[in-house]
């Protein structure tokens, strides 16, 4: 766990983490196999299996290509009453710019499940991520929904795994949350690595819980949850046409969410949001090519807004991401960045303060300190000196990993 | 010169590409020196000089952080009627975020260049470009302007050299214009190479002719022709502070552009456009690590506004400039990145076609021609298949080498 998260968490005793992810959820199974999408051996199929019907929030990229699972939910979602009881997840063909085709081959693959499961194909949904433009290959799919099926149990490895892309690791999360002298457990599983950006550019995210959470409420704090996390998030400000975080809840911990108890509500999003931005942060920490997080801070903007702006436009800099990724301590492209972000700005009230470091103050140049930008973790903050506006946002640096990768990532 | 130049010029039989630059302009000399901002014998120092006063239309970056020298250039040009008759121009030091003392210090070294060309200190301006937060080096400036000087000539080499940063070559273009018997000439020279992005992301780019122009006809022609030029490229989507644009005439030719003779009017502007478009792209196909100019057109878009933005897109998105770096032709990234411009788009209305060869027709997929984006130009077209919306726009590939050049550069 690492120090951050840990951080955060010690300051809500009602909040512990836990192993496990999805599969630390009462009544969450999940396997995942390798069914002859990626090189031999690779996981690529992912399952994740409810004992009882989830309540489901879901969200979905903004980019107007949109893969064929997303159609397919949107409509289940709306003819079933958002409720979800199986999800299979392939990586490797994003079937996307597929056309029609593309949509009956995710129903008929969901169909094939269905029957296996014993659970009614409208509580069945099948998502897919990796490559834009290639025919989905659903004999391979279907051929491994027996082993994949088989193989469902309490460890999460193999699913996390099979929903990888260009990761270079699976990214789980857990949280167990006391409310009075019962606890309930939020855990989630994501995949990102490139065309992370927000606007809901959250990539894959499954997060499930064993509260009872009614539909309006789930859909409501996952929605509150989601601006701080996925969407404070950018790898390479390209937004995927499958992006895709659902919030899954099955009631099966017996605890339920009173609506109207607002402490209980409280500490149910700070459990999900604690889930949610530990898993966005991992995601950049493995930004393709990432050798370092970068955590950045915006106070005393003019207002909330402005600060995102100027939070943004430092995330997205490739200058400032190409000089931490060469521990170039160039912070005249971090003001340079939030300067010409479209937010109100005057260098003469500026402060930026550099892993603890001030090292541009109000107009004036401090002595630069050494040896900036030398740990895995990066912190910038910037205090505007305008107003009350605050913002948190999360990047990478830019390295020679980031283009190899994606100039070799092949159709 | 390259071909695509030489096909839009031999569509205009009153314009003819000519050698040399601002020097093939009549009454401007230019020199460059070595002042020792850069390493040893390298020219780091520029002037400019007309042999009458000029009159200048200035535009600058859109970025709130400014370096010294464009609040001096806005005072100064506002009180003299914007004129000039001197340009001193030094790299390697942006003079930006130096406070009041960046002022002072710009004031100075104009007053001495003043002084030894014998031309009234409100017409000699002074821009800066380089690294950001560092005290310019006031000295090492004046002691190289007697050399500079003495220099001065109609060879523009050592001019269009001194201004460059990480540029690899030097940027100069001039075109003659034919105007019933007479002639006249407009040359410029830029720089550029990082930073590059529109909303006047223009780096430096000095523009001379020597028709006679009255400064609004100068003013509203230039800014007509920035639109779809300077503005129009992306290198690394960041903006410097320092960019500079300056269009400047000086009427030497005896030959003068009367506003209301359309037919000469449109073909000054067509002499102008030809020029800064010939210099934007030789910036973009020099940006850093470039391997490849890619030349962007969108038609069938619902209108300009939404082609731009396309354009815009794909211009930016990494993932489409590693894929062209890496000749992978991964044409889902480029529809993509069209999709999420904030543009009307439709997946099923919309044709790809790059390098003259369709990739993806309105949801069906042709089979994928070999050796796409072999050539150092490369073409991309997208028909949205909506409106009668069009947009040109030039973008790079993003390669190594774009990492090494900004994890190296430092302050």
């Amino acid at each position: 766990m690492d120090d951050v998260f840990k951080k955060e968490l010690s300051k809500k005793p009602y909040l512990r983490a836990v192993e496990g992810g999805p599969a630390a959820v009462r009544g969450i199974t999940a396997s995942g196999v390798h069914c002859g999408l990626k090189p031999v051996g690779v996981p690529d199929l992912a399952l994740f299996k409810s004992d009882r019907p989830c309540g489901v929030a879901a969200f979905y990229t903004r980019n107007k290509l949109l893969g064929a699972h997303i159609a397919v939910f949107r409509e289940s979602l709306r003819a079933n009453g958002n409720r979800c009881q199986a999800l299979l997840v392939n990586s490797k063909n994003a079937n996307c710019s597929t056309g029609p085709q593309g949509e009956r081959d995710n129903l008929a693959v969901a169909a094939e499940l269905s029957r296996r499961l014993g659970i009614p194909p409208e509580l069945v949904l099948f998502a897919s991520t990796g490559v834009i433009g290639v025919r989905l290959p659903a004999d391979k799919i279907i051929a491994g929904l027996d082993p994949l099926v088989a193989k469902l149990g309490n460890k999460i490895d193999g699913a996390a795994r099979a929903i990888m892309t260009t990761d270079t690791r699976p990214k789980v999360c857990a949280v167990e949350v006391r409310q009075g002298k019962k606890k309930y457990t939020v855990g989630g599983v994501a995949k990102g690595a490139g065309m992370i950006h927000p606007d809901m550019a959250t990539m894959f995210s499954f997060i499930f819980t064993d509260a009872g959470v009614s539909f309006p409420l789930l859909r409501s704090v996952a929605a509150e949850c989601l601006d701080d996390t996925f969407n404070s998030i950018s790898v390479d400000n390209d937004t995927s046409p499958n992006d895709t975080a659902l919030v899954m809840a099955n009631g099966a911990s017996g605890v339920h969410i009173d609506p109207k108890a607002r402490v209980n509500r409280a500490h149910f999003k700070e459990g999900l949001e604690a889930v949610m931005r530990q898993l966005a942060r991992e995601i950049v920490r493995d930004g393709e090519g990432a050798t370092k997080l970068v955590h950045i801070e915006i106070h005393g903007a003019a207002n909330d807004a402005d600060a995102r702006r100027m939070a943004r436009g430092i995330a997205n800099s490739m200058l400032v991401k190409t000089a931490i990724f060469g521990r170039d301590p160039n912070w005249g492209r971090i003001v340079s960045a939030a300067a010409t972000a479209g937010a109100q700005f005057d260098p003469l009230m500026a402060r930026l303060t550099l892993d603890g470091e001030c090292v541009y103050d109000r107009g004036r140049l401090p002595p630069l300190p050494e040896n900036l930008f030398s740990n895995s973790d990066v912190f910038i903050l910037l205090d505007a000196g305008l107003g009350r506006g605050s913002a948190r946002f999360w990047t990478c640096d830019l390295s020679y990993g980031y283009v190899k990768i994606n100039a070799e990532y092949t159709t």
